[in-house]
């Protein structure tokens, strides 16, 4: 068995949004699917210990927010590698409300996807929920992001909470980066996220060959926000 | 509410295989996504009037095959446009069976992915079925086939059993061919393809230049196999 064979699956990036009273929150998935085209429904998997997956199970209502291509990975990062019980998600975030009073993305997304819960599997550490179609909207026109996009192109990584998250290892960075020149390279263990000597980073007003030692204490990875302890160089896990 | 916005979905094109004794089919599905990365599972969506959905539900096994990118339409057309009633379609496609002896494809197809039915859900049209993986490994190396290729490159469309199927309409057709010229194409009203005079019909040894109404009267649909009667002059239609 050669678990990787998974990653020929294809799959988009997309932002569920929920809500519980006044409070919302959003999480990525990429497992979507519409299931019938009378009265039309849509399956969802959400990882159990998201905090969207709780707003979910007791609002019985969500929204699908379908990324553009061009996403910045530090939007993905927001939504797909934080979790709402530190940070309040929409609170820098353009959005609207949909008919039942769940968010969906005014900004990165290119169409959105209400849907009111009336079925769902329990399948071990994730839940089906199945949507009847209550809206659907296109915002923009623009491309989808694809995981296939994100992950090649872009080079983004899956969250531990994602299904796809087995089949990547710190390995698959290596062999990747292999004929670049890694010595001023970090990976971030959580989110995959490479600092480069060559780039530096923009987000946080770092200049290119900025070395990893001398970024501030108190920087923290553009994508999922943790801190330079959990960088590792690559020239050290490549050998 | 904007039923077309939901193509902006992304999904794969994949054969899923089931057995009833020694019998075998296949259908063709859009819908298939991992669902947990610890004892993996897989999800898949299939309409009940399938009869590889009885096959499912009796045996409790499938495999799926994910298509290559450049997978000929008339493949794709046999198991995704006929049914397994009235032909039997391994007959003259090679495959090998896997552990549970469901059989999947040795061409046109990169990887498979054997399991077995742990749980499902009735979603009216459809059935979502719940497989553990019991097997997976890559045939070859090659790109997947992605529903947005299939469409937007190939010119493919839905079968009515897709859950995509109410979105694509003639008017679709229409509205990409109206630059063109249109005299001399007929659209099939089943599956789409469309005869132009000017291409002919490799498949059935067809040249170009030909005329619609010279083509033979056992002249069958190259993809989905249907007679000259279930065509439609595409300049009568958009006027």
């Amino acid at each position: 068995m050669n678990l990787s064979a998974l990653f020929n699956l294809t799959y988009g990036i997309y932002v569920i949004s929920s809500k519980r009273g006044n409070k919302f929150n959003a999480c990525i998935v990429n497992s979507v699917f519409q299931v019938t085209a009378e009265n039309p429904t849509i399956a969802i998997s959400v990882a159990k210990n998201n905090l969207t997956h709780e707003f979910i199970t007791e609002s019985k209502v969500f929204t699908i927010s379908i990324l553009k291509k061009d996403t910045p990975l530090p939007f993905i990062g927001k939504f797909g590698f934080k979790s709402g019980r530190n940070i309040d998600k929409f609170n820098d975030t353009k959005y609207d409300l949909g008919i039942t009073g769940v968010p969906f993305l005014r900004e990165n997304s290119i169409t959105y996807i209400e849907a009111e819960v009336i079925n769902s599997t329990d399948v071990g550490t994730h839940t089906i929920f199945i949507g009847k179609i209550i809206e659907c909207e296109n915002l923009c026109k623009n491309e989808p992001l694809t995981y296939s996009y994100y992950h090649k192109v872009k080079g983004g990584k899956s969250s531990k909470n994602a299904p796809t998250f087995a089949q990547q290892s710190a390995e698959n960075i290596i062999i990747k980066e292999k004929k670049e020149d890694l010595k001023m390279k970090y990976v971030c263990d959580i989110c995959g996220y490479v600092y480069d000597f060559n780039i530096g980073d923009d987000i946080h007003g770092i200049k290119s060959n900025t070395e990893f030692k001398d970024l501030p204490d108190d920087w923290k990875c553009p994508i999922c926000g943790v801190g330079k302890k959990q960088f590792t160089k690559l020239n050290k896990i490549g050998g």
